[in-house]
């Protein structure tokens, strides 16, 4: 999959305070923002087939460069013709670098200024991964937006260790650059690091824009830090990056946070928790989540929410899902996370819509009000 | 659910030899014989939701009283506008009784002519199945179909156990009907038992047939007889029913077993193999299984088989689902049961098309000698 074929372009629309409409224009259609996209860790959408995935409104899927290099491998999704017909998605694919789930394996990893070389906790191989090898991977993946290689230190880290990871990352996004160049640039976005202290994530940032590259994004946030800290970061980002580039906060998230960023010129968002909380019978709604194996919900003939209008709520009551979930069945996993994605597709289109209506603060506060209330 | 609200009817459109097709009508809709039903056990068809059942030509569902009235009950299903609302499938349903199911209960039960007490398998309440309570069950699940209370012994079991069997169900089918006609009779099908034994086959069938019941189940068979063993009983049911009514072999199954079924005119299947081997990785093809776990399948860019229409076979490669079971993918066990239940429905499908053909022997033959090669 040569990455000439990448197309990729970002306009933004309509704006109301830092906030933006935008659309991105990628190689596989465009996709308005902001945007949820839910995570197919393996290439997969945990129990959603891509026809469900359309239907609930999904635009856009991410895909882990760090899975999919280890199993099956990158040279085989090359050999099944690339990701998009691997898993039969034809809509736009972010592929992360494998950074962040690099820095979570404890014990396995050795970092240098090279790469970082680790074992594959499926069969124990050491696999190093630098710069260059991760746009190698990810270029035979084959994503429309792929992400640099970035050191992503813990919530807890001291600030030497973050000052550090801040460096290293800036060195690593410029040779991503450079490795891209010389097969075509391809939709390279770098991600900014810094932790929870402003002045690094300023250098951070300062760093990847200099190198100008089609979009930034804000990493090593959602680490356990909190909803206020995460904000008074975000609170800077559209002074540090520039307004025509998309800017994508990885792995967020809680509904809350995604509203919040938004409100600091966020356009982009990744997370498990639609899909993950789906299987474990948690939904989202607009009065906020309905706990399935609760059994308040055994004799509740009504919809997961009366106002959507996904697959689930048309033909499914409560009583059925928690009848399922209690049961065993597989399905129930299904049918929930279906309204989970729904919901995320249905809450950032209400985020575009009071954008373009000048009133995303009002319709925030009400938001949270309902979804937050207990 | 008043049983008064079902109708039913059967019509027998061509005939080959002892096979015929024909038309099933129910209060949800016709179904076109030979027919295969898979199982909903609680409900669900696992993994796969109503529309992907029609997509994949099902026809009619399978549920198990025996679970249903354990979980979330009867009571419960009622409450929820019974079966079909519950589990969202507008086209027929078929309930067993929970006969079978309680007989494989090893020692938690105790029977006499009265009915069966037994201790449920999730709480360990003291349940009682009477014939009448059974059908008290069956009427407020609200199934198109429902079965009689029967004994179903195990396959070892010493003839005058058997016999006791054939005895018993033949005066349960009596309760089961008596029970019915109080509030409006219903579809309900009376089950064959006795064993390999042809003579009590033959007893079984006469006491059924007296009842003038609106179609008639061959039970007790794949229960480890065998193939040859099988066919050997199937082999004298047209001679012991009326040809005008629906005959059903419960619990068959493999394809082999379907095909000579058919030639000894059934009308009816119902069998977990679809979905179970579905979730185990194996698929069904005309030229046999594919297991999907052998590595020879990781670079197969081909679909399952080649002649498929179904969306697995339209859009995912062997490779694909491979990778999906290897990574744990629960998407990779409703890809392949979607598949499987597409090829059961193409099974009964060519089968109905060679009955009016008047070609299902050489047909048949042929489709053994691919399925069956290795």
């Amino acid at each position: 999959m040569p990455l000439t074929d990448s197309i990729f372009a970002f306009q933004i629309d309509k704006t109301d305070g830092k906030a933006r409409t935008g659309v991105l224009r990628t190689a596989h259609g465009e996709v308005a923002t902001p945007v949820f996209m839910p995570c197919g860790t393996y290439g997969a959408v945990k129990g959603i087939t891509p026809d469900q995935l359309h239907d609930a409104g999904v635009q856009m899927v991410l895909a882990n460069a760090y899975h999919l290099m280890l199993r099956p491998g990158a040279e085989t999704v090359a050999e099944m013709g690339g990701l998009h017909k691997m898993m039969a998605w034809d809509s736009p694919i972010l592929t992360d670098s494998g950074g962040f789930q690099v820095f979570s394996l404890p014990a396995l990893r050795k970092v240098s200024d090279d790469g970082v070389v680790f074992q594959s906790h499926i069969n124990g191989d050491t696999v190093e991964l630098t710069p260059e090898t991760c746009m190698d991977v990810q270029a035979k993946l084959g994503a429309d937006i792929i992400m640099q290689l970035d050191e992503c230190p813990p919530a807890d880290a001291p600030k030497e260790h973050v000052a550090e990871a801040v460096r290293r990352s800036a060195a690593w996004a410029g040779r991503c650059k450079a490795a891209l160049e010389k097969n075509g640039a391809g939709s390279l976005f770098g991600i900014q690091q810094g932790g929870v202290f402003l002045d690094l994530r300023a250098r951070s940032a300062e760093a990847l824009v200099e190198l100008d590259l089609p979009g930034y994004a804000v990493g090593g946030l959602s680490v356990g830090e909190g909803h206020e800290k995460m904000k008074a970061v975000l609170e800077h980002i559209d002074g540090q990056f520039p307004r025509e580039k998309p800017r994508y906060l990885m792995g967020v998230g809680e509904p809350r946070d995604i509203i919040a960023a938004v409100a600091c010129g966020i356009d982009m968002f990744d997370c498990v928790l639609p899909t993950r909380n789906g299987r474990n019978a948690q939904a989202f709604t607009w009065s906020g989540r309905v706990k399935l194996r609760n059994s308040a919900f055994a004799g509740d003939t009504r919809p997961l929410d009366e106002n959507c209008n996904c697959y689930t709520c048309r033909n499914f009551s409560r009583a059925t899902l928690r009848h399922y979930f209690q049961a065993g069945e597989m399905l129930a996993a299904t049918l929930v996370t279906i309204h989970n994605l729904a919901f995320f597709s249905q809450l950032t289109s209400e985020i575009r819509r009071a954008i373009a209506d000048g009133e995303l603060e009002a319709r925030s506060r009400k938001w949270g009000e309902q979804m937050y209330s207990d």
